[in-house]
């Protein structure tokens, strides 16, 4: 941890340790990804995954967010897991509970030899057990896109879960309080218009499906 | 729309009209904030609302990112909602399907004359219906938080909701493919370990938790 990634506000939120930030990153599906442009912030959704010490990105080489990124620029990957409203009985201690990871670094880009691997690990993170079952990238497809790598050595997490935090003169008050649970489920698959009805939904989808 | 707001990557993904805008940040709970200090990006997870033609974030007088878009600071602030995995034939044409709006403009501070009614607007994006139940902020409690406007002038909006975009040549693959949808639900609701048991869920957390 370094001093831009000690925790200012609400500190005693801060969770250490690799296995925190392991938990979050590998538990979300989009990152918000910023980067400065011509000295403005621009931050961009992105599929992304964790690949033992590094974050990978993947874009299009036609992407102003992933050549910039891919040139070395800094970027800071922010991912957020929303996990319920915090009810209190004043408006001022209602707030959210949430798992976040902000990393910070700069990135560099996944060279030929390594990118089809890479790619490999992005797709068992959106949908695990399903790339032997689909094409894999040709040359070509693997030529328009770039694979961004962010070393995990500069990050913070967060991890707000607790009851509303009340101060006791708010405590007689005639209202409910406490959390409403958010969670993101799976509906059931609908399939592709030009689906031969005969294929039946594979196990990789049905057991997302049943969590 | 800007030209700093046009859409180069997938512009057939973007939409325009403030309807369109105004429903993504309708929909959203947690925006993505992105500002630059010291020449670098960073991206926090926000409370926000929409107040007509203005976004509304509020958070602490102590914290950097909230003072920072206060002193007037660019401001990069991204909604995402993500609504389904693509699942194609190819791991190219694999994807996500999403809403996104991303908001560029610089923070002017509501002033205390303001700030309460703001905090209102807030507070019913949260949870809509109970502001009136609870404790509305003391002086103390405006005198801490920061409330920012940033106005829906420079702004763009990208919807990806289609099925997967397979190429001919994929089509005949023996594999299922199509869309799994992803959605927030509520569960059920967690009182406060100091409640008493005797005050029931009130009709506004109800209605949420059976949608």
């Amino acid at each position: 941890m370094s001093q831009r990634t000690t925790v200012r506000r609400l500190p005693d939120k801060q969770v250490l340790g690799r296995p925190a930030l392991n938990a979050v990153l590998d538990a979300g599906l989009v990152a918000h990804v910023g980067i400065v442009d011509d000295g403005r912030p621009y931050v961009l959704p992105c599929g992304y995954a964790r690949d033992r010490d590094r974050l990978l990105l993947h874009g299009s080489t036609a992407s102003r967010l992933f050549r910039t990124l891919a040139a070395g620029a800094s970027g800071c990957i922010t991912v957020t897991l929303l996990d319920g409203l915090v009810l209190a009985r004043s408006a001022f201690e209602s707030s959210m509970q949430y798992r976040s990871a902000v990393v910070l670094g700069t990135g560099s880009p996944v060279d030929s030899a390594g990118k089809a691997a890479a790619l490999r690990v992005l797709g068992d993170r959106l949908l695990p057990g399903r790339w032997e079952h689909i094409r894999p990238p040709s040359h070509k497809e693997l030529a328009a896109t770039l694979v961004v790598a962010v070393p995990l050595t500069e990050w913070s997490v967060k991890i707000a879960d607790g009851p509303p935090d009340d101060c006791p003169g708010d405590l007689a008050r005639r209202v409910w309080a406490g959390v409403l649970p958010i969670r993101e489920v799976f509906g059931p698959p609908v399939p592709a218009p030009n689906l031969d009805p005969a294929l039946p939904v594979p196990e990789h989808v049905q057991r997302l499906t049943s969590r």
